[in-house]
C-alpha cells in the first residue's frame, strides 16, 4: 500500500508552523508497514487543492489529507473531495450531536459555521474527535482510500492513535505482521548505549534494532516482519533479554510509558505517598505527577519553594544552612526533601535544587543540579551536571528525579530491602 | 513570483525529521514578497523526483530544492535536475579547493564521493557552504529559475540568509513588499470570533486576514502586499483599528509572546511579585511562570496544595471553608489566592481549584475550574467551564489564570484604577 499525506492550510504556506502532523504520521504508518512517498502541502485554496488530490490520486493508494475541516469559510478540504470525488456531503448524527453539546455545556450559542463540522462523505467511516469539533473520516473509492484528519496535532493525534490507525491495520490485506517493541533506558548517552551492543547492533536484519536519543532518553525500537504472531513475539523477547544482559542497569522500562508514568504507577501500586520541595524546577515534577489521573492518592501537595526566604520561611531550611552551604548544595537538597516529607506527612519526600540558568547562581554555573530523595528508610542526595537551556536544564532534573525515585522504591520495597 | 518547495530525502517520508527548513524558506521568502504555494516532499529516488520536478516547472517560477546534495549514491537532485533540464554539471573549482582543504586540515584522505559535492549546473551562480561542504546554486533556466540547497537546517539557513536571500532580492523585479501581523485573542473561539468579523473576512483581499486556532487561543494573522512600506503599515493600522473595535475585550498582544511571558513581562516591568496555589494545576501554573528566565525577581514560590488536608494544615484555608463550598468553589480559590499573596507577602495572589478529570470530583464534572485572584485591591475569582483532555484542562486553566491576572494588572496599575 503507498500512502501520501497531503496537508492543506495557508499557515504552513506562510511558514508559521512547521508541517509536524507528516513525520507524525509518516512514523506511524512505516510501522504499520505502508510506504509514505510523498507530502504535500497546499494552501485553503480549491483550485490548487483539487490539482493536488487529482495527482495524488493517480500515484498513490492511501490518501491522507491533514487540515481545513473546521468551521470558516477557508477551511474547504471536504467540501474539495466531495466535488473532486462526486460524493455527497451528509451531516453526521453524532458529530452533530457532540458540538452541539459541546456549547450547551459552555452556554455559549453555536453558530451555523460550526454546524459544518459534522458535515461528511457519504458512506464514510467515521473517526470520533476527542478533542475538538471536527470529526476525521475514511472513505474508499476505487480500490484506493482517502482518510480526513483534523489539522490541530492535539486533535489528530489521539484520533489517528484510537481510531485511524486501527482502522487502516483491518483494512491492510498483506498477511504478515509487524510487530514491534520501544526499550527504554537513561542515564546513559545513545554513543555509549550502542557501544555496549555494538556487535548486536551490526547482525541485526530480523528483528532490526533501531536506536534514537530523545529528550535525555535513549530508546531502541525493535521491529520483528514474520507471519506467525506468537514466533514474532519469541523473536523480539530472545534481542531483549541479549540487550538487557548488557544494560539492565539503565533500563526503565517498554512502550511509551515515561519515568513519571511509571513512578506514579509504582506509589499507587505500593499505596505510598510523596511531597516535593522545588526550586529549580519552580513546580515541574508536581505539575508532571499531578498529570497522571489519580494523582490525589499519592500527592497530598508540594512547596514551590523558589527564593530563599521562602525556603526558611515557608519550609523551613535552616538559615544557618543556607549560609553555610548555599542554596545550591546537597546539604539543602536533602533537607528539602526531608521538610516537604515531614510537613505532608509523606512517605517519601524528594527536594530539587540548582541553577537553570541562563545566569550562574551563588557563583554555581547553569546546570549543576542537586536531588534530595527521602522517606523513613533514610536520605540520599545526587548531583548532577546537564548542558542545554533553561527549559532543558528544568526537564531533565525533574526525569532524574523520578528516576531515583524509582531506585529508591526499588532497593526498599520491591527487593526487600 | 509564485514559488514551491521541494524537499528530497526519503527521512523526511520515514518520519525521521520534520520539514523545518520548509518552514523556514517560506517564512522567509513571504518576507520578501515571494509567495510560496506548495511544498512537496519525495525520497530519493530519480524516477518519482523527476516527476515532482515536471509538475512544480509547470507551475512555479521559482523552485527551491533542499537536500540530496551530499556525497553518498542517495544524493541525485544535482543528477536528476541536469538530466531534466539537460543542464551540464561540471566542478566548481573554489568548492574543490574548499573540500581539498577541509580533508587536509583534518589529515583525512578526500574519497572521490566527497568531490562530487563541487559538481555544479553549468551557468549557475554557485552559494559558498560557510557549514559543510556541499555547495548550493540558482541557475535560471526559460524565465524561470531553480535553486538547490543542502538538506542539513545548519547549512541551509547560513547559505540561504548570506547568499541566496540577497540573490533573489536582487532578481526580483516586482518592487512590491508584503508586511504581516499577527493578533492574538484569548477566551472566545475561532467561529464565534469570525463570526463577530464576517463583513470583514468576507471583503478581505489586501490585507487579508487568516484566522487559527491553537493551544486554545485564536490568532488573525493579517497580510499586506504593496510597493510603499509605510503604506502597508498604515494598511494594517486601519484593519487592525477596525477589528479590535469588534474583539477588544479578547485582545491578548500582536506577534508570538504568550500570555505567560507576557505576565513575567508585566510583573517584572511594574516591580511586582505573585505567589500560587495550585490544586488542579497541580502547580503548572508556577512551573510556566518560573519557565521565564529572571523569575526570581516576581516569584517568591507557591503552593500546590493539592488535597484537602494539605489545603487547610499548609495553606490555612478554614475547615468550615471546605465543609460547606467544597474545595472546588469561587470560596476556595479566593481564599486560595489570599492565602497565597499572604503567605509570601506578595503583591498578587492566585489560586487555582477545579476537576481535571478523568474522574468527577465533589460531584462536579470535569472541566469545571474556579480561579481566585488578589491583590491589595481587592480578590476577584472567575468560573471557567472547560471541555478536553485533562492535559487540555489544566493547560486552559493556566492560560485563563494569567489572562486573568493580566486583566487585573491593566485594570489596577496600568489604567491607574
Amino acid at each position: 500500500m503507498n500512502a501520501e499525506i497531503i496537508a492543506v492550510g495557508s499557515e504552513l504556506l506562510l511558514g508559521q508552523i512547521a508541517n509536524t502532523n507528516a513525520k507524525y504520521l509518516s512514523e506511524q504508518l512505516s510501522f504499520l508497514g505502508i510506504n509514505v512517498f510523498y507530502h504535500s502541502v497546499v494552501g485553503d485554496n480549491e483550485d490548487r487543492l483539487t490539482n493536488v488530490l487529482r495527482q495524488a490520486a493517480e500515484r498513490s493508494d492511501l490518501l491522507l489529507l491533514t487540515g481545513g475541516l473546521g468551521p470558516t469559510k477557508d477551511d474547504l478540504t471536504k467540501e474539495t473531495v466531495s466535488k473532486l470525488l462526486g460524493m455527497k456531503l451528509i451531516y453526521d448524527q453524532q458529530t452533530e450531536e457532540r458540538i452541539l453539546a459541546f456549547f450547551k455545556q459552555r452556554n455559549r450559542k453555536m453558530t451555523e459555521n460550526n454546524r459544518k463540522q459534522a458535515l461528511v462523505l457519504e458512506g464514510a467511516k467515521i473517526f470520533p474527535n476527542d478533542h475538538g469539533l471536527a470529526c476525521g473520516m475514511a472513505r474508499e473509492t476505487d480500490g484506493s482510500m482517502i482518510v480526513l484528519l483534523p489539522g490541530p496535532p492535539s486533535e489528530l493525534i489521539p484520533m489517528a492513535e484510537n481510531y485511524c490507525f486501527p482502522y487502516l491495520k483491518g483494512m491492510i490485506s498483506d498477511q504478515s505482521h509487524i510487530e514491534s517493541r520501544v526499550l527504554r533506558f537513561f542515564d546513559i548517552g545513545e554513543s555509549q548505549l550502542a557501544d555496549r551492543i555494538d556487535d548486536l547492533l551490526e547482525a541485526q536484519s530480523n528483528p532490526t534494532i533501531a536506536p534514537l536519543a530523545s529528550g535525555g532518553e535513549v530508546t531502541l525500537r525493535l521491529t520483528v516482519k514474520g507471519k506467525d504472531k506468537q514466533r514474532n513475539n519469541e523473536m523480539l523477547d530472545s534481542v531483549q533479554k541479549k540487550i538487557l544482559a548488557r544494560l539492565e542497569d539503565y533500563f526503565i522500562g517498554t512502550g511509551q510509558q515515561t519515568l513519571m508514568e511509571k513512578l506514579a504507577e509504582r506509589l499507587m501500586e505500593h499505596g505510598k505517598t510523596i511531597s516535593s520541595a522545588e526550586s529549580l524546577t519552580g513546580g515541574l515534577f508536581a505539575a508532571e505527577l499531578t498529570a497522571q489521573p489519580g494523582a490525589s492518592s499519592i500527592f497530598p501537595g508540594g512547596f514551590v519553594s523558589y527564593g530563599d526566604e521562602w525556603k526558611h520561611e515557608q519550609l523551613h531550611i535552616p538559615a544557618e544552612l543556607l549560609r553555610e552551604h548555599g542554596a545550591v548544595s546537597h546539604a539543602c537538597a536533602r533537607e528539602m526533601a526531608v521538610q516537604a516529607m515531614m510537613s505532608a506527612k509523606a512517605d517519601y519526600g524528594i527536594g530539587f535544587t540548582g541553577v537553570a540558568g541562563p545566569e550562574p547562581l551563588e557563583g554555581k554555573a547553569p546546570g549543576l543540579v542537586y536531588i534530595g530523595v527521602s522517606s523513613a528508610g533514610g536520605t540520599d542526595s545526587f548531583e548532577v551536571r546537564l548542558a542545554g537551556s533553561r527549559a532543558t536544564i528544568r526537564e531533565r532534573t525533574v526525569k532524574y528525579g523520578a528516576y531515583y525515585l524509582l531506585h529508591k522504591i526499588r532497593k526498599e520495597i520491591e527487593k526487600g530491602g
